[in-house]
Parts: structure tokens; C-alpha cells; sequence
């Protein structure tokens, strides 16, 4: 076997079987299939597609690369949660604690930020003293102890998706749905993970602009966990706009501790008991939906979510204090609301744009590497089909720099659009593929 | 300008302006674009084509990646050649000698052998002493003095060419028609070129299969000639069996040598007048096809071209004793005739079946840099639609090894495929772009 014979079948849109996958993305591993071979194959992938066996194959391939997680002694079903990445999703920091207050232990790999989408592992890192890069002991151990982790990836997980990724973000192959969704579930499978719920983004604040995007790579996520022998349920959910109120570090963990108390944003609270919810079932610890939602609304509520998020903090060595007063967490020197500048009902809150604001504010990274300003973000305060008068709070900007907030407050401002006709409230979901 | 963006550009069908792939060819002749983002570029340009105003500012952007040759100094106008490749084609040998003896300079830039197409290096390499790798200095000097050169490419011409064709080689991109037409272009255009007669071969033992590809080869290449601001005429030629009799590189010096003296097998004769004649228009010796080729004719007959053959052997520092004595040439160990199986008419003799069996007796190259044999090799006595009788000579082969003659023996007498109807001869010319 020879791996320009594989790109040449690749590039003759012919479907490349199991093995020859295995043989490129190993070599590929160990060098011995160069990075020019592999974005060469990676561009005619892109160009020409692969099949769901194809690309299952590479998600195998790709998690078998390193190390693989066992997690069958430490959890009867492993369960895992993604999403594909938006403006304000903090849902990992409720959802873990409502799914582990239920009674399901649920050990997380998660990211930090890139690019507009916010990262859980630099929200996370707004509590001094949260530690994110866990050993494969210390993840095992906490699952056990604690039953909830929220961490980096521990350990030469899927080691091959990430030399991949590395070489499509500079060769313009991002945009393959079969690359995108054999990176995504290469890393889940090579973490142990049994059954997965996925939470597929879509919209301007999305890596999925169009619904049927969305829906194809969720249909391609969930066949993969089949053919891999796991099992996937995917939401596509919006991301039109920011999902809650908060965007920014400290502010969403502020806002999510809020939702933890029972209350926080109504449109986030939905989000975060669906999400739940499917994990509840997924994991076997609930029957139906109608009885998930209302045990994880219950677990919000009675506190028994917010004690497994302090225990989650304490096993991390956070400190804990600033768990029980978020007023202690970073916070900017800068702080401006700004108001609606007229009577009229919220036809857009662009997503991306107020994501982008947040970044340019120190909130996130240009690139790979990049120190991050826990403080700063943006709040929104009103969402897609509110009528807000003028005058009224529209959105606030967290700043430690002048300059910047006022080019966050123009941009975030741009990113409001307005309609004299009442305009219906954008859905949460848009459907479920299982 | 970013690289990744341009490799999107194309990625997505878009036209590349010539500033972009300037910017592109620059950046990767100098390591600023990787080989990675080269490659990946080079599949989407396979996959996704280029106009041929995008070939055009490829073609002269690798032309001025280096040195650029100017012969305007030396010669009126600087006359070329190029010959796409194939079996038993030692046409420069007889074309260079014929042109340069009706009083045009000719200095042609050539490549040793790689696959089953033969090298006319090589071949020329058969003669002692002969020198292939004359400077830049040298090549103006003799062009000047003697009015004919044959060597390999002097200086540093085209080195994006020859760096892309490296990496196109091991990642399944050489494929691409506007990739080869702008690979063959630039390096004529660095080397000087103003008028190009291009020999565009199609057949089995060549690079195109059908004519439809050379066709269209030929086509793009003329186009980016007259775009590129210099002229030229591409025939495209039967490569479907070897052209004359004797593939291997002595034989076919020997073979070359009887037809510079008014001998040698018909249609080799007849494709070196004809590609000779367009070169004697085209640089402005002759006024029509009819009188160049009378002239030509001429030349082989009288020995004026024989004599320009031995003025360049001598001038490159070759032992021209062995070109007025052709059997003190290199001669193999062991040289057997064998005869036809039936009495018959041959249906085909497939060129590429005896390119491979003269490269497997070690008249060419498996990989870049292997040794050559020069005494091995192949001669056919006969052409397609020939009558020939059972005994009567078929094919000889010169082995210096009792087991690769055998194997030789088998794969040319494969080769050989018989009708009983009577089948009429190939045409030596399928056509003419210009």
C-alpha cells in the first residue's frame, strides 16, 4: 500500500476501504505519510466526499491513533455531551451537574476557545484556582470520587485528529462535513465515551449556517456512533443569537451559577434542562423526556445541581468562595449599559457579532495561544422578538479598555436590528435526529 | 494576501487573478507556502480546473521563479522544441543536427528518463566523453559558435516548476492538464523560447491515451504560448507503438546516426522531417511546410545534418570516433533474435509494453537517480499493419542479463498482438494546433 495510491483513489471519487483509511491516517500518525500527502488527500476528501463507512472508518482510524479511554470500571455507561460551539453557550457548566445530580456519572473533555465560540475550559478558568489539565489518574479518580469532571483532554487522545486538524485549518480544508464530524466523534469515541447527545449549532454565530448543514452532519454524528457501536441522539439548536444573556468568561459563569440557583435567562434554563434531559435518558437514569425534564427543572431548583457544580469546583481545586459570591470573580473596570435607541420590536441579535465584539474585548483568541481576559464580555439583555422601548437597557459592555468598548458598543449595537412589525421569538431546537 | 485564502479561492471554483497565483508561486518557491498548502492547492486546481488565462500567470510565474535565459543576443529568435515523451523517440538527435544545418541556432534544454519514456540525455550520454550539464555560460558560448547545444537545464530555470513537480509526483496531482501544459511551458519560456514546436504524443506509450487529452494538451499549450506572448505549433503524434525500431540508448544513438546519413526506418525519417519543417517555418527559414520539408530531406541526404551532429558531440567534449564508428557504441552481452509465432498480420505493438520491458533490462529509471545501462534494449523489426511471416525476425533483445532477457522476451512478444484480416498501418500524425 502506498499513500498516493490512496489520494489517487480519493481523488477518482472512489471509495477507499477500511484498511487503506487505517494505513493513511497511521502513517499519517507516525510520519510516515507526510503532512503534504495528507492535505492533498484531505482537499480531494473535501471536494469529492467520503461515505458514511468511509467516514466512520476515519473516526476509528483517527481514535485509535494514541491512547483510548476505559471508563467500563468506573461507569456503567459512559456518557458524554458536545457542541458544536456558539455565542454564550455555557450549557457543560448546568448540564454536568444536573445530569450527576440525577445520579449518572459524567467525566467531560472539553476546549478552550477559538475563534468567535467561546471555550467552557477558559469559562471555567475564571474561578482562581480551577485546575483544567487533569492527568488520565486524577480524571478516573474524580469521576469515581466526585462523578463529575470537567477538564482538558488527559493524555495522546486521538492524537492523528489533532495533527489533522492542525494542517486543515491552514490548507482550506475545514469545511468537509465527513472531516468535521470524524474530528469531532474521533475524540468522544478515543474518551470512552458509550452514548453521546450532541448539541449541533446552527446559525450566524454557528459553524453551520443552514439548517440542512446542520442536519446533514448531525444525521452523519449520530450514523458514525452506530456504525462505531455507540449511540448518539443530536439537537440542532439555535445559535441565531447568543444563547442566555451573558457573553464572556466570568459573566457566563456568573450566569450560569444564577441557573444552578433556579434561575438565570429562560431561553439558557430550556436549553440546558432539554440538553440534560436527553442525557438522562440516554444514560437509562429516566424512562421518558416529559420525566427527565422535570427531574433536571427539579434539580435546578431544589439546589442539588448547584451542590454537585461546588463539588465539581472543590474536586478541582477551585476555590470555592467565588462559587458561593460570583460577585468576587473577575470583573471589569469598565462597565456601560447602553440603551435602545428607539421603540421597536428585536428582529436580529446577531450572534457572531456580538461574539466577535466579546473576542475583540479580550474575551477570546485570535489565535491558538492567545492570553485571555476573564473579565470582559458583553450582556445582552433582550432577545429576538422582545419589544423594547427607547431608553430601556439594551446591552451592557464589560471593558478594560476604553477604546475597546467603545468599538464593542458600535459593533454590538450593529449586531440589533429592529422591525416596527411584531416578530415572532426564534425557536430554541429546530428538531432532534436519533 | 494569505495562502490559505487563495487555496479556498480555488477550492471553491473561483478564478484566481494572476496577482494571487504570483503571490502563491513566490511565497511557495521561497518557503513562505508550505508544501503542504502547495499540495492542497494542487489538488483542488486537478479537481477544480483553471481558465487558461489562470494556467497563462501560473506558466510564467514559475517561468520567473529563477534565472530567465535571454538568446536574444545570440540568435534572432530563439527556436525550441519539446517532445511530451515515449517510447523509442530520438527525434532531437536527427531534428536538432537538421534544423541547425539550414543555418538556424538551435539550443535545446533536455531530461534524462524516468517511467517508460526514454531520455534523450541518456541517450546521448551513451557516447564517451559527451557533457549534459554545461553552464549557462557554456550553453550561450556554443549556441554562439557552434549554433547547436544539447544539455540539461543550466542554472537555476523554473525552480517552482521542479519543486511542484516534486511534490506533485508523490501526492496524486501530476494528473491535471493545465498543471502539465504550465510545468512543460515554464520551463521553455525560462529557457528563452519565442517560437516552441511542441510533439504532443498520444498512445499507449504515452502520457495521453486519447486523442481527445492531446488534443486539448496541445491546445492549452499553443494558447498559452500566443498569451504568454510567444508562438507556437503543437502535432500531435502516434506514440500507440515505438517510433522507429530501436528503444534503449544506444541503439537508439546507432539508429539515429543511420538516419542523419539519409537511412533509418521510414517512419522515424518521416516524423523527424516533419517536426524539423515546422521548426525551419516557424523560425523563418522557410516560407512553406513543402519547402522545409524538401529541405530537410536535403539535409539528411547530403550529410549536412550528419556533420552538425558530430560538430555538437565534439563541441560538448564527446569522443566522436564513436559517432563515425557507431559499433564501438556500448554493445549489450547478449543480443537475440527471435522470430514470429504465425504468419500474420500484427493488429499492434504496444509501446508502452516494450518501454517497460526495455526499462526493466535497465535501459531506464525506476526512481530519480538510478543507473542506466546504455548497451540494453529492445528492437522491433516491424510496424502495425506489417505482413510477417512465421520465423521471420520479430524483435531482438539486447539483455546483459540471461533472466531479464527472458523476461524481456515475453513482454515484447505480449506486445505483439496479430489479425488475420489485413489492417491498415498508423498514422504517424493525428493533426496540428496552432
Amino acid at each position: 500500500m502506498r499513500a498516493v495510491d490512496i489520494i489517487i483513489k480519493k481523488r477518482d471519487r472512489k471509495e477507499l476501504t477500511a484498511a487503506e483509511i487505517r494505513f493513511f491516517i497511521e502513517g499519517f500518525t507516525h510520519g510516515m505519510v507526510t503532512d503534504y500527502q495528507a492535505s492533498a488527500w484531505a482537499m480531494a476528501v473535501l471536494l469529492n466526499g467520503m461515505t458514511d463507512q468511509e467516514t466512520t472508518a476515519l473516526t476509528l482510524a483517527m481514535a485509535e491513533s494514541g491512547e483510548t479511554l476505559d471508563l467500563s470500571g468506573v461507569v456503567g455507561l459512559a456518557l458524554d455531551k458536545h457542541s458544536t460551539g456558539g455565542v454564550g453557550d455555557k450549557t457543560t457548566l448546568v448540564v454536568e451537574p444536573v445530569v450527576a445530580s440525577c445520579g449518572l456519572r459524567v467525566g467531560k473533555m472539553s476546549g478552550h476557545s477559538l475563534g468567535y465560540s467561546g471555550g467552557t475550559l477558559d469559562k471555567m478558568e475564571s474561578i482562581p484556582g480551577f485546575r483544567t489539565n487533569l492527568t488520565t489518574e486524577e480524571f478516573l479518580e474524580q469521576l469515581k470520587e466526585t462523578g463529575l469532571v470537567l477538564t482538558g483532554q488527559t493524555g495522546d487522545l486521538a492524537p492523528a485528529d489533532g495533527k489533522l486538524y492542525a494542517l486543515r485549518d491552514v490548507t482550506g480544508t475545514i469545511d468537509s462535513r465527513a472531516l468535521i464530524a470524524s474530528s469531532i466523534m474521533s475524540k468522544k469515541l478515543a474518551a470512552g465515551a458509550q452514548r453521546i447527545v450532541l448539541d449541533v449549532k446552527v446559525g450566524t454565530g454557528a459553524f453551520m449556517k443552514t439548517q440542512a448543514d446542520a442536519r446533514a452532519l448531525a444525521r452523519l454524528m449520530v450514523k458514525i456512533a452506530r456504525l462505531a457501536g455507540r449511540k448518539a441522539v443530536a439537537l440542532i439548536s439555535d445559535m441565531n443569537q447568543p444563547l442566555g444573556h451573558a457573553v464572556g468568561n466570568a459573566l457566563e459563569v456568573k450566569e450560569a451559577i444564577e441557573t444552578l440557583h433556579g434561575g438565570g435567562p429562560a431561553d439558557f434554563r430550556r436549553h440546558a434542562i432539554e440538553i440534560a434531559s436527553q442525557m438522562l435518558v440516554l444514560g437509562e437514569a429516566e424512562k421518558t423526556l416529559a420525566a427527565a425534564r422535570k427531574r433536571a427543572a427539579a434539580a435546578l431548583q431544589d439546589g442539588r445541581a448547584f451542590e454537585r457544580f461546588r463539588a465539581l469546583v472543590i474536586a478541582q481545586g477551585g476555590d470555592v468562595s467565588y462559587v458561593d459570591g460570583p460577585d468576587r470573580l473577575p470583573t471589569a473596570q469598565y462597565i456601560e449599559e447602553f440603551s435602545a435607541p428607539r421603540s421597536s420590536y428585536l428582529k436580529r441579535v446577531d450572534a457572531r457579532q456580538v461574539g466577535e465584539a466579546s473576542v475583540a474585548l479580550g474575551a477570546g483568541r485570535a489565535a491558538k495561544g492567545d492570553p485571555i481576559d476573564h473579565a470582559v464580555g458583553i450582556v445582552v439583555h433582550h432577545k429576538v422578538g422582545d419589544r423594547v422601548e427607547k431608553g430601556a437597557p439594551l446591552f451592557a459592555v464589560h471593558a478594560n479598555d476604553r477604546a475597546k468598548q467603545e468599538a464593542a458598543r458600535l459593533q454590538v449595537l450593529a449586531a440589533h436590528q429592529w422591525s416596527a412589525k411584531k416578530i415572532k421569538p426564534l425557536p430554541l431546537f429546530y428538531g432532534t435526529v436519533k
